[in-house]
């Protein structure tokens, strides 16, 4: 597996794993029926943001996106989200997408990472980013209605480099 | 002093409003170069977001929007955003805008608001909203560049409704 920059040929196969993460309604507080047009202008970042792909030969595994998380007097502080194909969980996929991202706002001269919504029940990614250096700031009570668990907290994670 | 919606003719007022907030780099991540037409996109919420003036007759000497936290599952939560003019400071005008907008967002059914960035050296929106019912979350230390006090935290703030 390796992780490269996303070109446009990308979107047939990124956008099957935007979809199926997006209409599970579980992981992120995105609108479940955005079309592939209105998924590509969000996840295609344009530059100083990035989006990365992570791919084994041809095949995409997982896709990452990142830039800055507030303008202004907030444009010193990063984002980045992530999102492994279903078949693929579970073998580090996410914990390299991480990475890489960390690394490239690094070298970017960010002073630190800010995830703005993590779902407390997504524990895989949240136990992800505590090894990967994060710490939860906050728990916003009941801000994610989860299809199964019913209202369920959005973390605030930070990690400063 | 009275609240009521936000109309077009209202821009001429409510522009140096936001342009002297934005500019003054103290209390917003928003970006401080923001032109009148980009300001005017920020700010003119279309439903189901709102957006308000506070008026002394004629005299627009604040303002907020409000509307829709995040989409999706994050849909049940509310956020809002105010300004109060320079010079009318220190009147109660920011307390009659929040109080509107925490009207208007149980009259809409949401299940609570939340802001996402309240600068933690804002000593009177903090104090504000405490006193309206919110709690600090969290604070995400140093996400805020002030112009003379360095890297202050931006606080996560909920109030359940």
């Amino acid at each position: 597996m390796r992780i490269r920059e996303f070109v446009a040929e990308d979107w047939s196969q990124v956008w099957p794993i935007v979809e199926e993460v997006i209409r599970a309604r579980e992981t992120f507080p995105y609108d479940p029926a955005m079309t592939t047009e209105q998924a590509y202008g969000m996840w295609a970042e344009a530059p100083p943001g990035r989006t990365v792909v992570a791919v084994d030969g041809e095949r995409v595994l997982g896709t990452a996106k990142m830039g800055t998380n507030r303008p202004g007097p907030g444009a010193h502080v990063s984002t980045a989200s992530f999102m492994v194909a279903a078949d693929a969980r579970g073998r580090g996929v996410g914990t390299a997408l991480c990475r890489d991202a960390l690394t490239w706002a690094r070298l970017q001269g960010y002073a630190g990472m800010q995830f703005n919504a993590v779902v407390e029940s997504n524990m895989s990614a949240v136990e992800l980013y505590l090894r990967e250096g994060f710490a939860v700031v906050g728990t916003v009570p009941g801000a994610f209605r989860h299809p199964t668990l019913g209202r369920v907290g959005l973390h605030v994670m930070y990690q400063e480099f």
